[in-house]
């Protein structure tokens, strides 16, 4: 574990609400979103979350706080997408870190080193005032499937009497994805219509969506890229990765089974995906690892995807929930239902594998670039990442508390998502919220 | 049929190469590349070719020689890559058309509209002399799967014991392909690494591929987009298509066994692509659109797929064909050997039937995107377009002519497809070459 004064819980920020005990944000986190202020014709620029407050970079510049490599680092956030400040690499991430955490830490006493936090003061925008876009020009968005519990759940649910396919305890099986409809969190994501074949019937349908569902997954931001034909081996792989998000990939279920063979998921997965606007960078992760466990009595990774560090600390404990709020509860000011909650710890493969299998043919993988996790799963049915899983595929609906329930998603629903990481001894960080609402299909013209 | 005069076949260019009687480059074609004059530290920009040069919009704009939308649209030109002329739309590109049409054709003796051909000259390059990046800033890559002759041929080699998949006769299939590693005609393409499972072994190992592949298809430029959750309706389709060219989706058939089940293709396919630099428009096009006939006894598209105008000329006869030349051929300046030639006609299904299709769930387009039309394979064994087909999964290799036979792919081998388009009464024209070569694979490490 990479640990430095970053990570250490004693210190506190002079931002009171940097400070609250379950915030997401404290000083230890420090992640990236590109916002502007709401309501102002101005450009979107990066910056980095603290309490309910966000540092803006561009301001920083202005008041001339930041000076070396972090000053070059915070220039090149003033883009309106994170992709330079990606390619500048690992180190460049450490000292702006190392940089913003200094002037934010509350003073301990030694006059000469205090900011001035009259100064800095100016350079914070309520997180309340603004609004995101996406973090980055996303080149490629590829989609894994690294969870062998939502693996087998989907087994039993749709071909029961089928078996985990051969190959996913091999390597981490992914597919690509759509990028343009990647959006981030507050997405109003439209009921798609497609093709479906009824159950006995032989001939498709054209009609809207009637499974539609959400996937819990975490996105992973590409850092640094690699050249065409140069594999990233697994050793190296985790400095390749900034950080990651939330992420929802919504599926229609019923479009899915009738397009998927032979070529896998298209319109079912390409309509929307929404990501959370906060990216946890890899270093404020550090803390948080965990040891990657490969039972005895299964196959071992190939060499390429094999390395000491990946089995001492290739896991991640990420506490991940889902909930949803019907529109009806919105209207009643009623609660929220959380429908489960679940450790991306769990998944079977982890970030270094997904990055260096991704490469081994050669493929190219670019600053920006995003990776999903694939469903997050944990090992019993209450910690699954699907409507499918959680409902048997639709027939034990899951209750919301106040006399509604789901077999699928209904117009009006918002799917909200939420993480955080917690250890003893360390300083709680969160990733903020992800949330996307279901709006009603177009009529079939 | 939407033909003007610059589908004329009596009018001729002052440009004597651009009159050669089996030229891919005539007035009546005039496709967009990008390109920048080779060893020159000059910014790439937009050219249209014509018989062995380069129109250069931006010399046509310093010389003054354009007017109006016509101008408007060379401005849009001037930039590294397409998108933002072909975000102005089908009025504007026919105008330019129309336009380099008026500059290029040959004097029919009316003195006071002839051109200066001594200023046009000026604006001219060789092809000879330039270098090309790729035509368009690719938001996203959507591969199809629509040749029923190729889907039979694969089902009959790889599983002999299933049926065509269901969907196939009811919907264009299709999955996202990988941006980043998609190059223009001249590529070198490094054999992959990765995890084949060898006949017989439960245990998978890594190695480079021993099956590589290419397959032939064209490849669509999305001119103008759609916003999320707004189908494109098949009726308008053609309206959002740019133009076409030549695709190689290079394949690697032993990762692609293990890998594909059950995401789809992965690093099988996205360690290359390869596509020709000459755009050519789907008004230059126009005289060779073709019948689309679905037999009586074959599902009959559904009313989203369905329009008048894609049954009466929605298929377009584009001759193709592929082109192996290996080292040895190469090197003893030997002929290359034409592995097989079809035509797009036979394609299933067309292309506005694919840009309804990708967006009926409300996935958005954007200008820039570009759609592979999957493998082109005709009804006869010798139309086949990938080397799986012609050789039966390697079970009978093809002979090159000079004592070399090919099963698939060799270090050293330069795959090279053509396209063009002949009818009776209009002027021939073509789509250039698209060649790559394969070079040897990495060691594994």
């Amino acid at each position: 574990m990479n640990l430095d004064r970053t990570h250490d819980a004693a210190v506190k920020s002079w931002l009171a609400s940097a400070n609250l005990p379950h915030g997401d944000f404290p000083l230890q986190n420090l992640p990236y979103a590109i916002f502007r202020r709401k309501g102002y014709a101005e450009e979107f620029r990066a910056g980095i979350a603290l309490g309910d407050q966000v540092i803006d970079l561009a301001a920083l510049l202005r008041e001339r706080c930041l000076n070396g490599l972090a000053m070059q680092a915070a220039i090149a956030c003033t883009q309106p997408a994170l992709n330079e400040f990606f390619a500048m690499g690992p180190d460049a991430w450490r000292i702006l870190r190392q940089a913003i955490f200094a002037l934010f830490e509350a003073p301990t006493g030694n006059a000469s080193t205090m900011p001035d936090t009259d100064v800095l003061r100016r350079c914070l925008v309520p997180q309340a005032l603004v609004e995101y876009s996406l973090p980055a020009r996303i080149g490629d968005y590829t989609d894994f499937y690294t969870s062998i519990d939502h693996a087998r759940n989907i087994v039993k649910l749709l071909r029961p009497d089928a078996a985990l396919s051969p190959n996913f305890q091999w390597m981490p099986i992914a597919y690509h994805g759509r990028v343009s409809s990647i959006g981030t969190s507050g997405q109003q994501v439209r009921r798609p219509l497609g093709q479906r074949l009824a159950a006995g019937r032989s001939m498709p349908d054209v009609s809207a969506c009637a499974r539609l569902d959400y996937e819990l997954e975490l996105g992973i931001f590409i850092g640094v890229g690699n050249p065409q034909g140069e594999p990233i081996p697994v050793t190296h792989a985790e400095q390749h990765v900034f950080g990651l998000c939330l992420l929802n990939d919504w599926s229609a279920r019923d479009i899915q089974m009738w397009e998927s063979t032979p070529l896998g998921p298209f319109l079912a997965k390409n309509f929307a995906t929404t990501i959370s606007p906060w990216i946890v960078t890899m270093d404020a992760l550090a803390p948080f690892r965990h040891a990657w466990e490969r039972p005895a009595d299964e196959p071992q990774p190939l060499a390429y995807l094999d390395a000491p560090a990946n089995r001492s600390e290739g896991s991640i404990d990420i506490h991940l929930e889902v909930w949803l709020e019907s529109e009806r509860q919105r209207t009643n000011d009623a609660p929220a239902t959380r429908l489960s909650r679940t450790s991306f710890r769990h998944q079977y493969w982890t970030v270094a594998q997904m990055v260096a299998h991704h490469t081994v043919g050669g493929c190219n993988l670019n600053s920006g670039d995003l990776l999903g996790s694939g469903t997050i799963s944990g090992p019993t049915a209450a910690e699954a990442g699907a409507l499918i899983e959680l409902t048997a595929a639709g027939k034990t609906p899951v209750a919301l508390g106040n006399g509604e329930a789901r077999s699928f998603l209904e117009d009006g629903d918002t799917v909200l998502m939420k993480g955080w990481c917690e250890r003893p001894g360390f300083t709680r960080i969160g990733f903020g919220e992800n949330r996307g609402e279901v709006t009603p299909a177009r009529a079939v013209s």
